[in-house]
């Protein structure tokens, strides 16, 4: 094995390229991932842009697919030679945070204070690929906490049919999640990217019966349905508020996801909450959002809001893979566009500009 | 009995007087209660001015307690004469909203449709009681739904220990239960009038060990402390946010409860949230809200934000008596001022421009 | 309209048959609903063999899909002609128990003081049709609380299609939704008969991803695969609890459902359940149960049981039929045999003697 | 230091005794704890019987107060000379289990398979101390995952204070949370021991308003007086389901903790048990449970039966030690004799005995 590898490294704002970097020791409780496949997520492109700062030099991407090249000495119940992915957040499950609930909030994001409007929107605190250490755009990865963050590939299914559950398909599914569903429900999910096509089909999944995807683009409304929307509605073809009130008979919806990170979808998606219903929120905004007074029944209307970071660990892995290897979801079809590491920057550059109905792309060093 | 009885009505902003009104006619689903004491809400100052509009002519309050004078022919359990409260909100539980779980919500609420921002905050579709009908600040007072909202006043139990029940506790207790507090927790209380002093003492009473309370008033803050805070802080006094963040160590509280219904005391219960933390808003708001995008984490925090209407229902009227009977909290003490019926409007002065320390004020019928 | 109707009325143990019975009068919070569409339920059998008491005289059956024929003078909101079901349990929504969240129970239930082994298992407080009132094995039936019972059938659905849903569809999704059923779970359901059955299809429609139906019913298992299983397990042709482990990796399921009544099936249930699993409990159990200790784990397991009685209410009932109408479950096959109410006999004959491949009946009124 | 230390051993049933034993090695990701203060639990004198097996030789204990005297390499945030607990259970919080919520279980467990009757109840896969592994009746104990595990005692709050959080009060205060307490509740516990006072306590801290101790001890009812039952029944003195049947005006208790773990506690909490209610269990059984078909209500009463095992880690300590630390419940008497680690064949025999109004013993080493 070399010492060096090759890795997509954030430069300067607009600027991501491919640089030659030492392939990193591994601790006790670290992994050494091969990396065979990755992609490229809409917080990179971010990045890219200088919208969300990380520091010069650090390897992006936070959505692994590979081979275990080597086990820390504390790890146990893997094997080198092994396929697996780990999650996008890989949680240090012995914080106080994991052990209250939230493995992807480790206890040391103290952004929020009083004084912070400067720290921005740095949150995600468990969030550590790409952003606070090297991450998954090169040959190989260094997994920390690796006995709570491999997670083995199941016989049988391929790197494309995986690719999505370090991120994509676990937040989609967490947005579904974190709307309290029941059956019978109607749900409505505000904007059908990737993240928004896995809620819709989470949503189904659950057990909604009416479920409503929104967007403005025909082509992802179309993909809509494939995974899961009863009914589309096209934010440039009706006013999607009064559409979901007349399907609802002015009921309103029992859900609303939001996933985009806008005012307008978190507006709209608020604006058809029945009272009693849930807003569940997956979206990164970028600036503060405004409530209105009608739409949140001036505080009396048994809502709830509810924002996630996006769930990692090997168990959340494993059920994520569990569906799909049980013929309940195929996301295969998400993967629209391949290219090798090497083309990165021509894959950012299709991606950001999402063109030719791109979905998401696959990425695989040489 | 008479046919005509006094009753305090709402004739226009700024004049709510005493009047003659008859009597009402009982249904077979109704009761007719006997009111022997009732009190002044903030909701009913906010009629009085004119900002939360009501017909004119409606009998106003919400809070009753007295005696049943006569009993519907299909109300069955009860006997004339037995003493009883009813809760500010008046469930119809046969709707589909109370039979989905949200029985404060019934069902006719449509007002937060997309060109909805004409009708103002009007939502509290359960909420009946000097809203929708005639109300309890009169001699008598007909109870719809009487099998579901009338609650027998346990023995030894007089009408001040019970007169928080239909609507102050409640509301107070219900900003608690929607806290998803647990054993440890730590839970800051924006606002310290009669509404937050019960959250207060909810949050001590569901097992929250570092309650805080905050106000701008020192005598509320020393009630704050009587009723279950551990910790008071005066936001005259120092900069609150950046002293509960010192006070946990930088890592925010458990959860937050907003009892006011304003912007600055909504950012403030945001800003001092833990990641994976629930804020229960309780106040009434009157414009819209603006989220700050660093104390939402930017949307990525496990943040909760939970709104409610006050519970009602005679179950709910039981549990709240059975702890008073029970000793756990001794309310009484939040009848600081005593008016008979007549002299209401004298009530209404003291109680809106918060004179004389006042918390509550007992009114009652000659 | 005649004065009198035709009815299933149990005489004594071993017999029901059809008389001649007066029609009843409408009080104010009632309705009257013509049959159009109803079946036999295991229950109905109970009674019919005087394993289960009711009073002689009589009308069986709970499980009515009709007409609203004539209406009380309080309920509002439904027209005379309206196509509508009720379900098999009417609750009382204005009882305590219904407020506390235990509408099936109406808080009349009182049998299992420390005495009252003589009482039975006559539990089921709020079972009312063909237990404690007449039922719907009739031409008309009176249906109490109509407000909150009443549950319109959609356009488009006919009889056989929403038949299940009083009871069968009811009971069998409740005990999916007891399961505690996450994305990715494995659940066992053992027993495949109408309400086992159900239960399968809503573990699948819950999200599970490996749904494990067992039974000794070859045709049974078949139609399991149908309506949702993944594996089926034939109890006469292996050892459940072994092949469940071996599927397993030894681990368990997350949730089993019980869905017979047995002491074998309760047990398996338990033997093959995860520590930290749930097991739901459907049936009707007619003697005391053990639990063996090894597979409770001493009772150290974090082990969950769940109970619980058919959900009723106009809420519920259009939550399932929505689940029909939007084309996630078609249980019409279900219906597999069809009998004029005047033959009753003759299908309770087959019924009760499972013969002939029978899944459920249906029973129309002349 | 010292290589060797004292333990107390299992040398064989009947024979726990004082030997010296090698001071333990640390590996990256544990610590030694030098041990201050440990005590006796009902489980070791199982231990000492012979009725609970572990290999010979095995170093007894699981309820650790000290201080750390060696770090693992892999360990952070912590410093050496540090005061700290450990819980009971010392989960793998990177194990499946722990991710899917049921830490105290981890994965490993495996004998409740079909066949496995011989395995008896050796459940309890979380628990490791002086049972897998050597315990806490030592001078040093080595902790496992001490990341996750060690809990930083407070200021303020000595070793008597905090002894019963590893085990007792987290059993205890489980069995309050396992029991769906709500505002307003009636709660019964049956049994009065350490960890059934503990329950007692924690129905209280959570809202609990009617709480009602049951044990045949005058003395432990006395002391279940002083940490919140509102109502004691002695067993000797009257037929408890009666009078808790009459307490509650033959409607039952919202939630019945059973804290013994016999056939007689498990069928009388069942038996007061309302529908729709639920029996939290905490006790080790030592035999098979039989449930009587009426109290079960046949299996249609809604009733819910939780069981659990100690949850353990920081976070948990850290959290009851607030609540002692907050001044919510004083423990300390709870200790009623004191012994050092030398003379422990005299505490395990009086505290096995029962004699001398014994609650727990507290064990210091040298």
């Amino acid at each position: 094995m070399s010492k060096t590898m090759k890795a997509a490294v954030f430069v300067e704002p607009g600027r991501i390229e491919i640089r030659e970097k030492t392939i990193p020791d591994v601790g006790p409780n670290d992994a050494l991932m091969k990396i065979t496949t990755t992609t490229i997520c809409g917080t990179d492109v971010h990045i890219l842009k200088g919208e969300y700062p990380v520091a010069s030099g650090l390897t992006v991407g936070h959505e692994p697919v590979g081979i275990i090249e080597k086990l820390g000495s504390a790890v146990t119940g893997y094997r080198e030679g092994q396929r697996v992915i780990a999650g996008a957040i890989c949680p240090n499950f012995n914080s106080y945070a994991a052990q209250d609930g939230y493995p992807s909030q480790d206890g040391s994001y103290l952004m929020h204070s009083g004084q912070c409007g400067c720290h921005g929107y740095a949150a995600t605190a468990g969030w550590r690929f790409g952003n606070k250490i090297d991450g998954a755009q090169a040959e190989y990865l260094l997994v920390p906490d690796a006995q709570a963050n491999l997670a083995p590939i199941p016989d049988g299914l391929d790197d494309d049919q995986v690719l999505m559950c370090p991120d994509i398909m676990s937040t989609g599914f967490k947005g579904a999640e974190n709307a309290n569903i029941r059956i019978g429900d109607t749900v409505a999910i505000f904007a059908q990217g990737p993240i928004g096509l896995c809620a819709t089909a989470g949503a189904r999944l659950l057990g909604a019966t009416t479920v409503i995807g929104v967007d403005g683009n025909a082509h992802r409304l179309e993909m809509a349905r494939t995974w899961g929307a009863d009914v589309v509605l096209n934010i440039n073809e009706c006013d999607v508020v009064d559409e979901i009130m007349k399907l609802t008979q002015g009921k309103g919806v029992d859900s609303a996801i939001e996933a985009l990170g806008s005012q307008a979808t978190f507006e709209s998606a608020l604006r058809v909450l029945k009272p009693g219903g849930t807003l569940s929120s997956l979206g990164v905004y970028s600036s503060d959002l405004k409530i209105p007074l009608g739409a949140f029944a001036a505080g009396l209307g048994d809502h709830r809001i509810n924002t996630a970071l996006c769930p990692g660990g090997k168990e959340r892995m494993r059920r994520l893979m569990n569906v799909i290897q049980s013929n309940r979801l195929d996301l295969s079809a998400m993967v629209t566009h391949r290219f090798d590491l090497e083309n990165i920057v021509e894959a950012y550059d299709l991606f950001s500009h999402q063109r030719d109905n791109v979905l998401k792309v696959s990425v695989k060093p040489g």
